[in-house]
């Protein structure tokens, strides 16, 4: 059992929560939480640490019997936690590195391309929503917040181990190669010239293009994508929160698909 | 000019941005930022707090010719701050009373329900997403958040002072009178036999009903309600980000209605 928050195999865990360079250098991330626990692919498990407190209480727990564990102290716990009141299970995974082509594996792909976000509940909530909406792929810019920052692992609810995922160096050369391959770029732009976002076509392969929270999309980026679409805004808005905006036009595209096979 | 953390009047200050108790017994409660002190509508004004810095950066500002101001030192904002870096503008500002004929001004009024929402950040950007998507009123259990926490109304983005809103003890008997007055109340509900969202119609008087972002909605409350609808999720996700479905619902509202005036 670890007792000590000195412990070396602690430190490490800590530096995997707190630093991406440190994710990126071990090519794993930390998982918390007995709900994530439950959702993981096998194969990517490296290590498991629970508490005394969780043993107790999930003793017939399926996962605990396949995966080799190490027993902390609560106290060396909260340290590893990203959490308030931390549940006593947290596994260190590797990450996850697909292929191009999974992306594409079905008909008409839908895909949700991300430049520059940085909040992290937004970006893990938009894994969850586009999971939700159909998407088959997610794209994120470099810039983009890191993907397996402990609070967007957790705002995914696990959607982050279902929905493949890429992240490219330039969101323009990747729309230009989108579309080279017949996929439809619709942008996210709040331009007065913009199409209403409920006036296109999503039925066909397409990809949602969404940019940052303060700035939205490079002006670049815009410039590659097929259409810039706006969603109407009432009042004083000026704009949608990043999450909401995607949400919204991935549930238009899985609305229209949804009345095309009807 | 304030110097000291220990001034009374930062004392109370401070109260008001912690305490919703305390927001209730002065009717008051905090707006901090730039971007939220532009906005405010004068008539509700109480108080003025600005650092020297924010004085001299925005010496021109017109909100400062019409409000008395009071300085106070970096440090001491830092205290009175909800954010990690502070803009130097705070205000004290009357609490929001409305009358239930505020929401009903319009021809079919389209209404926000909220039973016992707890996440601030959620609870704002339902406001922000609300009245962008052309609501024309909220209505909040007693159970919800305070709605003049301050995170809540930082994520509101202003909209607090533009969506009429209601607190009511009980939503049960508020989905009842509602629908006495001739509007059709629709429950976003995770139940197998409710109606996809994208068949109902919402385009007379109509008020969407979402619930606590663990538990949804209260049975009883539910059972008031002229139809649940379900968004329809793909893959493995279990529910939306409650601020993600009250989006998907209001916008899909907006959508028919604006079809509707074609």
């Amino acid at each position: 059992m670890i007792t000590s928050v000195n412990n070396p195999k602690v430190k490490q865990l800590i530096q995997l929560k707190n630093r991406a360079r440190s994710r990126r250098e071990e090519d794993a991330f930390v998982v918390e939480g007995i709900r994530m626990f439950r959702e993981l692919p096998a194969g990517i498990v490296k290590e498991v640490y629970v508490t005394e407190e969780f043993l107790e209480k999930y003793k017939n727990l399926e996962q605990l019997k396949h995966f080799k564990y190490e027993v902390v102290t609560a106290e060396v716990f909260s340290r590893l936690s990203d959490t308030v009141t931390p549940q006593g299970v947290l596994a260190v995974v590797k990450c996850l590195h697909y292929q191009k082509e999974a992306l594409f594996c079905k008909a008409n792909p839908c895909l949700l391309l991300l430049e520059d976000i940085q909040d992290p509940g937004n970006l893990g909530t938009m894994f969850r929503t586009a999971e939700a909406a159909g998407v088959d792929g997610i794209v994120m810019s470099s810039q983009t917040v890191d993907v397996y920052n402990p609070k967007v692992v957790r705002s995914t609810m696990g959607s982050i181990f279902r929905v493949p995922f890429l992240i490219v160096p330039n969101m323009g050369e990747m729309v230009q190669e989108l579309k080279q391959t017949g996929t439809t770029v619709y942008a996210a732009a709040l331009k007065e010239n913009a199409m209403i976002y409920t006036d296109a076509d999503y039925a066909k392969n397409c990809a949602i293009l969404i940019g940052n929270e303060g700035n939205g999309l490079k002006k670049e980026t815009m410039l590659q994508a097929d259409q810039c679409v706006i969603i109407p805004m009432n009042g004083a808005v000026e704009s949608l929160n990043a999450s909401i905006s995607a949400a919204v036009l991935l549930y238009e595209t899985a609305r229209q698909r949804a009345a095309e096979h009807k």
